[in-house]
């Protein structure tokens, strides 16, 4: 994917998203609810909306008690409009062993946020085949 | 879900979703490809991502070729940045029969262009339980 906008804001989103990726290995589910806005959304496959960080934090520890032990992220097309970003990126996810269990592709909504950029709105999806 | 930004763009939007709908219950893929993007990109579970009108064009085909007949937008939350929309959104897909098939929600960054507003990142994901 592309570079859009200016390069200070793709690095300063990149640098978010691996601050993301490193509560996420250690799993820290309060630590990565709290990257969100307090009013954040998750939008993920086969789930309800849902809103706040209780809402996101409990997603994120029941993906964490699924067995996904990492994450990562590649930061792709990030689009900048004042203090709102727009990023559309890829992301794997990988069990025991660094097996890898699913990669697929997202869009965060940032709001920055007393100088800090916070996921506001974020939905993904993988790019693996459906299960038969 | 709230609505965000001016009531004017969330009525554009909305009706922009009308047109959409109506393309696709009309089985027009070609008519919805070119409500995108010239480098528009599709962002659908469990296929990579896929960019421009010519390929957006054959993933609505092969959704209406599933049996899916019918489609519906219920317009969430729209903010506005200049010629920049971020839509959250529900839909529902419907078979034979007006048969329910799939309900989710999606993320749409609209570019107006030309005075019209055009889909340019489309990512969605369905809400109903994952198949076991």
């Amino acid at each position: 994917m592309t570079h859009t906008g200016s390069s200070k804001l793709w690095d300063s989103i990149n640098a978010a998203n691996e601050v993301f990726v490193a509560a996420y290995n250690r799993g820290d589910a309060a630590g990565l609810a709290a990257l969100y806005t307090e009013d954040g959304q998750m939008l993920a496959p086969n789930a309800p909306l849902m809103t706040g960080r209780e809402a996101v934090q409990g997603f994120w520890q029941a993906v964490m008690d699924m067995g996904i032990e990492k994450a990562a992220i590649f930061t792709g097309e990030v689009e900048g409009h004042g203090t709102t970003a727009i990023e559309v990126s890829n992301y794997k996810l990988f069990g025991a062993g660094d097996q890898e269990l699913d990669q697929g592709k997202f869009i965060v909504i940032w709001k920055k946020v007393d100088g800090d950029w916070k996921l506001h709105r974020d939905i993904f999806n993988s790019s693996n085949p459906a299960p038969e």
